[in-house]
């Protein structure tokens, strides 16, 4: 068989665990001896077994001789688990295949140097741009020290998130909101301005038929005007963090709500960079940021913006709130750009999904 | 044969005369005996044969006792080409299989009855809204006496049409503004304001690489101010028609060119629909909107607006000329409505193809 057969099934098993193993990556692995599966696993969460570990469990004392799979370097460090070189090499494997170089410093190429000087055959490069792509926000997460940024907008087709009295519900249709509700899921954290807690109040939950994973939610809130009757505040369904430049009452002004932290920042210039820094330090590998107009434009000029999903729903509306205010452009060649990745119909609506470029 | 599989061929011989028949509509037929096909056709052009004729001349003697797919009803009267009743009935065909009916005057319904009177089994709606949504403009002219129209336009994810220092070349990669090419040539014609031409100065023709029809080009001048010199005027291309209020100068402004006509409208207030109607006794059935926020906006407030192609490109440019400038609406549940048909990446861009509902 041919081994990128393998290598999808291996990413596969990577992409089924999106959203629950922050701040580590996504990783599958697939055991083969004879063209026979012998063992498959994912990494799950952070602190339990790499994904190599479940496949050479699963394919006990036939590891020998075979091929394993993996879909990200395996690691060469003690970090909450053993490194998964040793196993590999106690476990005879012949020859492994690797999609991706893990960046994370105590690896980055130190795994695939150990294999090989155990006289284990190391193939790399099967499927790397997929693999790459998968863990995206682990790379970036890594690289920059920040977590990856998703913006997320709603708007009519002619651009605006509610109409010219304010009124914005609901722009999409049912199945376009429940589609927002899977991506909350897939991230750590979600975050809105107090803009967006003072007008709609909202839960930032995570609400699918079927349940899913609440992320953190974070709030910027320059002059702490949060209320503490906010659902935000109250409802204890999960963290809450609020950024704010009010220094004198960021101790004191939610002491009543185990679940609510106060952060102040008194970097007036560079609020969001360190808000992000701030993130990363939490563990935080992946930011939903549901803002308004004024947000985004904020990450998008701020050069801190990753991707784009825009639902725009088949609707005009005239004046109104618009979908962006980004810095002016005087050419259409310096404008900034994105690359669209994927984009369908939902229900009524469609949803464009896109990376910044720059 | 499951008679669907018939029709289906036979709408799919239809649409290849897309953008070439009007003020006719498109129709495809198939003939079968004996599970056997024996007879294809489609209608071309505006005088030329009729789809059945085409395929029961191509089954010959072999029509006897044979089924007929047609995607619209049989013709019941004599225009540039004697009734298909007729030439159906004396073919000997035993079974017509009809998709939908011919709204035309003359038709609607006679030519079923006639078949029927004559003993021939007939039966209807097979593919029924197919065959409808195929000729959407047909019946639409049809029905209203007006072309079926299509705005086109190409914006910025911040749903601009131009930088604010009037920069809009380009928004789209070539591959969009190849489309666009594609779209010009299936239509009869093309409507820009004067201020395009003033702007542009575009030629408003066809050019695909390996050649295409050129609609005729309708130019919106209020006040004359298209100039002698521009492209639509002196390329001898194709016709022009220039729409004004100024009647003192229409009759002799463009009288050194024999491809220009200059029509003059008194009626300020309903000024689009007087274009439309005066259009559609051109034998103009489909229009191709090319404007820009202006022209495009007062079509859709006036409720003349059909369909809508929107193409977006994946850029923010700030501040700018604005997409739509519609109406203004108090609530989302007043917003003028659309429904998408359809939506692609063409190139690096996006295409959103979608139907207004009002």
């Amino acid at each position: 068989m041919e081994p990128k057969i393998y290598m999808k099934l291996a990413l596969e098993l990577a992409r089924s665990a999106e959203g629950q193993t922050s701040p580590n990556p996504l990783v599958g692995a697939v055991c083969v001896r004879d063209n026979e599966i012998i063992g498959t696993g994912a990494h799950l969460k952070a602190g339990s077994p790499h994904a190599e570990v479940h496949a050479l469990m699963m394919a006990g004392s036939k590891s020998v001789g075979a091929d394993l799979y993996v879909t990200l370097e395996p690691c060469a460090h003690s970090g909450k688990t053993p490194p998964c070189t040793d196993i590999i090499i106690s476990s005879g494997i012949r020859r492994v295949f690797v999609a991706s170089i893990d960046p994370f410093p105590a690896v980055n190429g130190k795994g695939i140097k150990l294999l090989k000087a155990a006289g284990i055959e190391v193939i790399t490069g099967i499927l790397q741009a997929e693999a790459e792509q998968l863990n995206r926000a682990f790379f970036h997460f890594i690289h920059y020290g920040k977590p990856y940024v998703t913006l997320k907008a709603a708007a009519t087709l002619d651009g605006r998130l509610s109409t010219r009295t304010g009124d914005s519900k609901w722009i999409t249709s049912e199945a376009a909101r429940t589609d927002v509700h899977h991506l909350r899921h897939i991230h750590d954290a979600i975050l809105v301005g107090v803009q967006t807690v003072l007008h709609d109040n909202p839960f930032l939950t995570t609400r699918l038929p079927h349940g899913g994973k609440n992320p953190k939610r974070i709030i910027l809130d320059r002059h702490l005007r949060t209320p503490k009757t906010a659902n935000v505040i109250t409802d204890g369904a999960v963290e809450t963090i609020i950024f704010t430049h009010d220094s004198d009452n960021a101790e004191t002004a939610f002491l009543d709500f185990p679940l609510v932290t106060v952060e102040s920042i008194s970097n007036e210039v560079n609020f969001l960079e360190e808000v992000l820094g701030r993130l990363a330090k939490k563990g935080i590998m992946t930011l939903f940021v549901e803002g308004g107009s004024q947000i985004h434009s904020s990450f998008i000029d701020a050069g801190l913006a990753n991707e784009l999903y825009l639902y725009m729903a088949p609707k005009l509306i005239g004046n109104g709130k618009l979908l962006f205010i980004n810095k002016d452009r005087n050419f259409m060649s310096e404008s900034e750009s994105l690359n669209f990745i994927d984009v369908r119909q939902i229900g009524e609506d469609i949803r464009l999904h896109a990376r910044f470029l720059t």
